[in-house]
């Protein structure tokens, strides 16, 4: 039986599934061989789209015959062959005689077939197309919500959440809006992402709840999400034995807490069989966790992968563990080095089904930061790398800055130098995002933020893709038919907006000079003198954190040798990285043949001018946007440029004032 | 009939009346005579220490015999004779023949008068005394609360208050506490106080119904300070008209705005025949006023004048009044000029009954700034200035900063220069305090703040009182009977608590550097490239803020000659004022002989050393206090220390970073 697509509310923008981008399915003729509910959600596809544009559609068995059942010619078989050897999500694509044919080995490989076919479009049915085989590169494919259930009296409902409310919560309680989750597990399934995480890593009273009492709006959510593919996690508090149930203790070695947690766990998956498991966030920024019993993160993960265990669950155990209670006095104390000083000494250490879940960078999703350490330092324990959908450091979904240049040099950044594996080979453990995504009309507030979701998805299955590719893939999907204006256009606007950002916000990856609390717009000292471990001691002479290992606080011989060596040495730094390694003369010289301070005055005005530029770009599409969307991202284009021309603007006095080396230029600093 | 004196709830401090305070009173036999509440208030009074100590009060007629109606002698004699020419509040106190004689002609100032000799304590009944004429220098002594009916999301149920809650209002409602607000009137009384605001300026929904349908809960507050003599104001908002009862306008011109403020007014009189009269803070960051209709402050004001004038109220109000979305890059603005700019031209506009209620200083309550030029410039209006009781940018309650000697240096300015009228002499409108009073057992949450309540009351009745003078006798009221070295060491940790603060602040009057939102700890560039218009305009070469005349904003020129002049000139300008007034380079020579980065740096060092020190003093002070009231200063000791540290800290590495000129002393500076 099919099942009948999801229908989206009124006035929610259908991203990059437009009813138009499914017609070259929806005209065709379509043979579906297969069974089991997934293959129903991949008839409902089919026989919708042929609903809207006069195609047709038949299901046959899985291991019948190939030949037509009505001897009609096919344009497109899908089907589920147990014999291919393509894994549970893979399939193979190729064309052949006028046929288009998918062939997966299970359910979910038809899923992503069918939804390769649809990011075709019209070129899934064009000429003869040797057989493909195509297989996600990590079967961990993930969005963590950072979701409070109820609203946290700073962070609101959604922690660094800049799209409105959450989908699946509101002031306390589930929403039950089951076709909306349902129609956002559709979106990610046909980007390729299998696991969400429905609630903040910051577990308070309310979520601690989710995983007992309050287990059936768990299983509610993961109902919604099933008939896409994809698995629900539920992150939890380490001191839930404590919390919910007056345990005297939540020491991870102890029998009755371990008894407890198998007890819940049980509990768990007799209401929703295909849990996916445990997002944790232990011993940070004051969660509780195994420190508290003097025992380590692998005794405490593993005590939690013990519990899961049995049904094929996972522990996914946060690796952002840092000193938040720094004093800025200490200048030997690098929080940069904490992650790798913590865990790279438990590798091995960790259970086959706990996941050691990295942050791609060692500080906290700056616009620029250096590879995290830890992910080449832990070959004997399952990686997943985590970056940041949501915008948090990155323009707030006010600003365009689309992401997927930098997850691209992230995830193909290899460990041990040229020779050595990817990062995203080393994260077997599966690549992650925190979500992006609210109850926006737009999903994302800002409109063009769709692009981050969507390249974040593909990226995972996909690491090596090209980052433009995929931009061009979300530009022909969300904007079906783009005359070459539109497709240029978006672009133009997409394409370098990382680094515009980069260009007007804190220079050379020394990172943050943010506003505290909300991160949002310039504040060149705001941790300047805080308690974070996030400084850049700036003095009249010059900046940067003296991260080597021959006169700082060591972080670079935290990489393996040949990074090691490039790191360590003002000379071999990359410039885009040089301030978060070294402190340097204002008047040194970058490899660009600038130096530092006309780089920060440069990179400054050209960032502001390169905003503005976007803005007029997008000013000049108006005819070809439907009007919503337009005059939406045209409104956050005058934020955009706002804010950048006040982090322009401080940082200049700021470093004018400080330096007093005059702008080479001469254009106005105040 | 003697009215009871307010039982305080159990744990409420009694502040500066103690039951031993009243032991002189209560052990003597006292005639009373007159009639009406405020005399049964002072019956009350003295019944009450004669019941505890054994004495004997008698109640006599006013204007009979003075002699003792049963024969026999008396040591004190309370009498209104409205022959006296003392006017409504003064009173004449002397002592003869054994017989200690308070006269007033009213019976405000017969209330005045006992608490004079409860203030005297023993001595008020040993020798002789030539008869004294005590009156108040002002006759309005008020504290405004910013007491929030409702809770504010971001600043609570009191704006910057750092004592609990109110003692007026809990979320949303009227807490109904009569007998506590009636002990909180009793201990202002004594003081001197006779007026309060009983809510905060900033007013939202709750607050503005307080005007109309919520008007009976005012009456209540009302009911219980008027024993003791103070009138109830109620803070208002200026759109009322349109936000109460859908008018379309609240032009102060309109015939029907001005219709609508008569009748509110006619019903508040109604219910409340003392009424007070308003407080209106108007196109001040953000509230609504007369702006909107082209109008100017006096028509506003007036209006609300005009309404209160048939019932002898008065509308105070308030002259804060700047642009708080100034942009930092532009130097031509100075919101120190602001309110001098706004209501200078307005001089001889306003209303009888309208009082404009001016800011001691030109900014905000900062811990060193001017006389605002406004309260010289303004002969042909009613002038109130306004100080600051609640530690908003002096420590907040957790730092002993005794303001007695700031305000004492405010009230006695001579604004025209040595030979004109002090401030105090010019604020005929009134002396105001925004309270520091909360429903914290100590009232104050810090308890040596009460020093500041009491010191308050006290200089507004005699402006030209010595404050140390006042500072002793609140310790010997609070701590009766306390021993010498009780007494000394009160007095060392309150008496220089001011400065202190100052000198590990903000340096030589520049101001803010605050944390922004909460005001608590060090931000050097906390408002530095801000909205708000608080500047130092800190380089590699120099810092302050130019406010010549010559070559500066000209807000120096504010001033009448004789301080225009010395402001004006760096080398007349006062070294505490210096930044204010100057943008000079680090190497300037002050008048104390050291250069102005020496002075940060030795002033930074001297702050933390004497916070340190006054700690040392109360801890040995453990053995002379009650265990709590110790405990809780003690408790708050550490934190000012652990603050003072970090603004020493903080201050002192910002400018070593930015002027590289080393400590003379070679102090560690990080």
């Amino acid at each position: 039986m099919p099942l009948p697509v999801p229908v989206l509310p009124e006035g929610v923008d259908p991203a990059w599934l437009p009813v138009e981008a499914l017609r070259p399915l929806g005209v065709r003729r379509t043979l579906i061989r297969g069974s089991g509910p997934l293959v129903d959600t991949v008839h409902g596809e089919v026989a919708d789209a042929c609903g809207r544009f006069g195609g047709k559609v038949v299901r046959g068995e899985e291991g019948a015959a190939r030949g037509a059942p009505d001897g009609a010619r096919y344009d497109l078989l899908l089907e589920v062959s147990a014999a291919e050897g393509l894994g549970a999500e893979g399939f193979a694509f190729g064309r052949d005689g006028g046929t288009t044919t998918v062939t997966a080995s299970g359910p979910h490989g038809l899923l992503y077939g069918l939804f390769h076919v649809v990011r075709l479009g019209a070129a899934a049915f064009a000429g003869p197309v040797a057989r493909e085989e195509h297989r996600p590169a990590t079967a961990l494919r993930m969005l963590d919500h950072w979701d409070n259930v109820s609203v946290h009296p700073v962070m609101g409902q959604v922690e660094r959440g800049y799209a409105g409310g959450s989908l699946f919560w509101r002031d306390g309680r589930a929403r039950g809006e089951a076709e909306r989750v349902r129609a956002y597990g559709r979106l990610l399934a046909a980007v390729g992402i299998n696991a969400v995480a429905v609630n903040n890593v910051n577990v308070r009273e309310a979520e601690t709840r989710l995983l007992t009492e309050r287990l059936g709006e768990v299983a509610g959510l993961a109902e919604a999400l099933r008939p896409y593919g994809i698995r629900t996690h539920l992150s939890v508090n380490f001191a839930a034995p404590m919390l919910l149930d007056g345990l005297p203790t939540a020491d991870p070695l102890d029998t009755g807490v371990r008894a407890w947690w198998a007890g819940a766990v049980r509990r768990v998956y007799a209401a929703i069989p295909d849990f996916g498991g445990f997002v944790v966030k232990a011993d940070s920024e004051g969660e509780p966790g195994p420190f508290a019993y003097g025992r380590s993160h692998a005794d405490g993960a593993n005590m939690l992968a013990a519990a899961l265990a049995p049904y094929g669950g996972t522990v996914h155990w946060r690796a952002f563990v840092y000193d938040h209670r720094q004093d800025w006095r200490d200048r030997g104390t690098d929080r940069a080095r904490a992650a790798h000083d913590h865990f790279a000494p438990l590798d091995g250490e960790f259970a086959g089904n706990a996941v050691l879940q990295v942050k791609h960078g060692p500080m906290d999703f700056q616009v620029r930061e250096p590879v995290s350490p830890v992910l080449g330092a832990m070959p004997r324990t399952r990686l997943a790398v985590e970056v940041q959908a949501t915008q948090e450091y990155t323009g707030q979904q006010r600003h365009v800055c689309w992401l997927g240049p930098m997850w691209s040099e992230v995830l193909r950044f290899r460990t041990d130098g040229a020779a050595g594996p990817s990062v995203a080979e080393s994260a077997r453990g599966g690549i992650v995002a925190v979500s992006n995504v609210g109850d926006d009309p737009f999903w994302t507030g800002h409109p063009l933020a769709q692009a981050n979701l969507h390249t974040f998805g593909r990226l995972a299955w996909r690491p090596d893709a090209d980052p433009c590719d995929v931009l061009d893939e979300w530009i022909g999907l969300t904007f079906p038919g783009a005359p070459a204006r539109l497709a240029d256009g978006l672009r133009a606007v997409l394409r370098g907006s990382w680094r515009t950002y980069e260009k007007y916000t804190a220079p050379l990856g020394v990172g943050f000079m943010v506003q505290p609390g909300h991160h949002y717009g310039p504040g060149v000292d705001g941790y300047e003198y805080s308690r974070w471990g996030t400084y850049h001691f700036a003095d009249r002479d010059g900046v940067g954190v003296d991260r080597s290992a021959a006169t700082g606080t060591g972080y670079a011989a935290q990489y393996a040798k040949a990074w090691a060596e490039v790191y360590e040495s003002v000379d071999s730094c990359p410039d885009e990285l040089l301030l978060f390694f070294h402190h340097v003369p204002y008047g040194h010289v970058l490899h660009s043949g600038k130096t530092v301070i006309q780089h920060i005055y440069d990179t400054h005005f050209e960032g502001v001018e390169e905003a503005e530029e976007a803005r007029r770009v997008w000013a000049g599409l108006g005819d070809l946007v439907e009007p919503a969307r337009h005059a939406r991202v045209a409104e956050r284009y005058e934020e955009q440029v706002r804010c950048a021309r006040e982090w322009r603007d401080q940082v200049n006095s700021y470093f004018l004032r400080k330096s007093g080396v005059p702008d080479g230029q001469g254009r106005l600093i105040h």
